[in-house]
């Protein structure tokens, strides 16, 4: 017990249970809460979770409520952040339990609205697909803060999380492009994808510079054959090549992802154009960072800059529960220049 | 309360008790505990969590260990694997709590270690990452039930989950294809992959049968230039437009994966060749079914039926939290026959 490895330890019953908590072992010196440390593992000796729950009334859980699971944990954003925000967790003491909800009124919907009546976590997050798909009206039922990731342009509809703002990284890529190529850039996306959004906010960011938007950039749109990340690259790489005389109207393609820019590149490449020298290529996403995809990244893109949005989001959810005050922080995007612009 | 509400119900407590439970709602009539739930909803009632964590003893959760997170969420059939998990889980009242680990010795490490001693979960499922990586020995200081996925060929390394058998499908395979093919079939993977053991149950399969599997099969090995799913398309078609020749040589290409079975389908397509006609094409994994790949899936395929290892993987925890013996379960995987063979 406690007590026991207090004894052991010659210290007090709260300086262990101090050393053993994540959140409060900064009170201890380094090297008591390592002595106190190894001595519990000496033992096998950890404060069961349950005990402690029942003690201070806390789950020591965030849930993350998810509609379309399979898309949210596969699209590399939200990827990225999920598993940054488990780490980040993790390292308050916090883990993250993952809810699954489905279309109102089925049984895994009324799973869902069960766990949350009953209190399963301290704190919430909502995905994409919840704020896509309108289902927040369950969220009624929490008694526990709601935290939420927006992008900009898109109505908060809670009072904390994190907001995601393009804006900056979108001004400095339109002061980095010469006046002469206006007119001559190209916003390439998917027919019936929703990039209406995105683009409103990449010609905003062109009128705040006093560029005249709608006569710079025009957009090009693929059929969409598939809805996944994986097989977006082969998209955009065929539909590059079987619509090449529309490309080769345009010096600049500023894409809505960086699997559509890289089917671009591998397209216009074999047209006999130069990435990065007579045609400027930009991604969105960074993912030639993500764990795996490239040992020399190439690709010019915009990176949301998913692990800050994690540590944000997991540092307003440890103030709300230790009753501080919280707001809405901001994560701006970065422009990350490397071959392709 | 409970006693309030089943005071307004005309129920006896233990009667609302089971309506709220998840695992015992079968016991009573559908109609007493759709009106149960009804009023409780209305009251806005459910007994907490904690409470009845500290009454029983169980946490009702279940812990997924990974490793690489980022890569496991990412990786088709782990993430099916992943989501139904959590869905069946659900349905008997336990949720997916979800712990990163890192490097031994590493502090995300030490917390993964602090909360399996302080009993997070009621059972755990290591990850095709916690196995790759040898990093198993931490599950030791578990107090509860572990369960793994295996594939056939590999290791068991506990006494509790799912074995998941592709030697049937193989078998179903090697049926279909013609004798006069024998030596005209290539295994396609890349470098350095992990692959040994796929070919080996592949070759095993044709000896049960028969087969003179080392005549009948020849090994085609692509570059790697990434590690994750999404490019694995573009290496496939690109590097098979390059080897056309070698290519040329067979007339069944049996592929590691489904992504890379449509890249050589579009290259060898392009190069003048007709799938499923003059030349046969097999994948793995059944990435056309996975939400919003295909509406028309054309690639045959091998099913390792993610569903059914899901189900079982539930079944298996399920038992065994009751007190009841369990042994590993074999999910076989399936052959699909499409357009391609």
């Amino acid at each position: 017990t406690l007590s026991e490895i207090a004894t052991m330890a010659g210290v007090t019953p709260s300086t262990v249970s101090r050393a053993l908590n994540p959140a409060a072992s900064h009170l201890l010196s380094k090297k008591t809460s390592e002595r106190i440390l190894a001595l519990c593992d000496h033992v096998g000796y950890r404060p069961s979770l349950l005990a402690r729950g029942t003690a201070t009334g806390f789950t020591y859980k965030v849930a993350m409520i998810l509609h379309d699971m399979e898309k949210d944990l596969n699209a590399h954003d939200w990827n990225r952040i999920t598993c940054a925000t488990s780490a980040f967790l993790q390292e308050s003491g916090y883990s993250l339990v993952l809810l699954r909800t489905s279309e109102k009124g089925t049984s895994m919907d009324m799973q869902v609205s069960h766990f949350l009546m009953s209190g399963i976590a301290d704190a919430y997050i909502t995905s994409p697909s919840m704020l896509k798909n309108n289902t927040l009206e369950m969220l009624n039922s929490l008694k526990s803060p709601l935290f939420v990731i927006c992008e900009h342009g898109v109505p908060f509809p809670v009072s904390d999380g994190v907001l995601r703002s393009d804006a900056d990284a979108f001004k400095q890529v339109w002061s980095r492009i010469p006046k002469e190529m206006h007119g001559k850039i190209c916003f390439l996306s998917t027919i019936n994808d929703n990039t209406q959004r995105l683009l409103t906010n990449i010609k905003r960011a062109a009128w705040d510079l006093g560029i005249d938007a709608n006569n710079a950039i025009s957009t090009l749109s693929l059929a969409r054959t598939s809805k996944v990340p994986a097989m977006e690259y082969a998209e955009a790489y065929h539909q590059t090549k079987k619509m090449i005389k529309s490309f080769n109207q345009f010096d600049f393609v500023w894409c809505i992802s960086d699997f559509f820019a890289l089917g671009v590149k591998d397209a216009l490449t074999e047209c006999g154009r130069c990435p990065g020298k007579d045609v400027f290529i930009l991604g969105y996403g960074d993912l030639e960072t993500f764990p795996g995809v490239s040992e020399k990244p190439v690709l010019s893109t915009i990176s949301a800059n998913t692990h800050e949005i994690a540590r944000n989001m997991c540092s307003v959810i440890m103030k709300k529960l230790d009753g501080e005050h919280t707001d809405i922080v901001t994560v701006k995007s970065s422009f990350i220049s490397r071959s392709t612009f």
